[in-house]
């Protein structure tokens, strides 16, 4: 990642990120939703939800899957030319723990950005009160495309 | 995987891995179903709706990632004994083409049922008209826990 | 996959990729070489040698996953066009059984072939007398580059 | 991981550790070797060597996931009991550079670790000089074995 953390992110890729995820109808059913945007660097936030459970009553992996990849793609959109597009190529995810909490957290950030293809490390966190436990990790590869050709 | 592919499987397995669906708030959510169960092998159908899609209008990742693991971890249960659950331990996908058709299907087939651990091959197909083909691979690892310790 | 499996294979491509594998110093080390060439499959064998193994007295991981990624890489390269070269871009292994035998093979099938992107799916087998069991599978995502781009 | 980063590390632990690496004869035959151990870390290194080179003159990729996954097995091997021994069930690989300079160090730190799994993280740099940089990152999951239960 070529450029330093916490660097100001320009106004137009933070818009073109947040319309990512703002026109996803599945992030509106799940309720997720971005917390932090800097470069090569997102947060996105996911509160429990009973609908999106196991058999056991914690969030299904797939769904724990899915807030670490998209959180990861964001991510790896933040470092992209405006008028490219992110798809995730691949991910690996391991599931460390139960989803169980209030509250959970994906933490995505770039370790490697190239010309065609980004690497993500995304950890997921459940939160329950004051505690934050990590209870996934993701190895992600995101591919840009230009705009148009995502299908 | 010691059982022949095609064998009968045992009455109260089937019951058990349907079950473990039925148990599934997320399922019911999305509407995937079981459609079928062999020692080894299930098939889980899932059928197309824009609530799941993310910006192009296809299912989001994520979502063809919880079918798939979903489908993974049935397979797996099919060959543990019944008073025993499965948890994912993690997988690995590839998304090799946009989720669009109007059902998806995982074709989940254990490729290796150790005590503790069992390796899955899961593909997902997209289903449009006639038409089948597949847009991911998952690689999968379960493992196999008591019943009652899945938290 | 577009084309049929055991469809001839340009012989300009044959030798291309016999010529990625010969011009391996890492292969000669270890013996490693193609018995098997066809488009989207290839298959590689490498005898046992004591110098390759770990604590137990198997060939190490490390090794099972370079005859797999190797065998990857050049099923890969079968469909590519002469002027590219095949790069690994990940691979996910599951080791599923000691690698103990005489010989190992591994079998790479592409499952998807792009224009950039190509995934492959590998198993890596033991041979002991005239048994031959999987001991490992890999989930490999691989990039085709311009001749010359590679390092 | 429970204990503390750089804690004392029981030296009987450091022994086992250390006895894993010295008695993997493919150890000696690449030259990698342990530079750092303490709970729940280890750092390893490997000269360049073009003996393990691929067509390109770098390292081949089976080398630099054979480096990743010793210090992710070493690394879980220092949270595991004295009479526990330690395997690796798959590991994911993304090679983000190619593997060039004078020597590479694999630094394997542990996300989790349970009873029975322990999942890794690493980072394959390559230093060239006084410059590291890092080629390759892996997310590895190993399990705990009774000792003589290995093959």
């Amino acid at each position: 990642m070529s450029r330093p953390a916490g660097a100001a992110l320009d106004p137009a890729i933070v818009a073109k990120v947040r319309g990512i995820v703002d026109a996803m109808p599945v992030m509106r059913l799940t309720g997720a939703r971005l917390t932090e945007i800097e470069p090569g660097r997102v947060v996105m936030d996911l509160p429990f939800n009973r609908d999106l459970t196991q058999q056991h009553g914690f969030h299904h992996a797939g769904i724990t899957a899915m807030l670490g990849d998209t959180a990861g793609g964001c991510a790896a959109a933040t470092l992209m030319a405006l008028d490219q597009n992110v798809l995730t190529v691949e991910f690996k995810i391991n599931l460390m723990a139960p989803a169980r909490g209030d509250r959970f957290r994906g933490v995505a950030e770039v370790t490697r950005a190239g010309r065609t293809l980004t690497v993500v490390d995304v950890t997921v966190n459940a939160l329950a009160g004051a505690r934050e436990k990590p209870i996934a990790r993701l190895l992600q590869t995101c591919i840009a495309v230009p705009d148009g050709a995502a299908g």
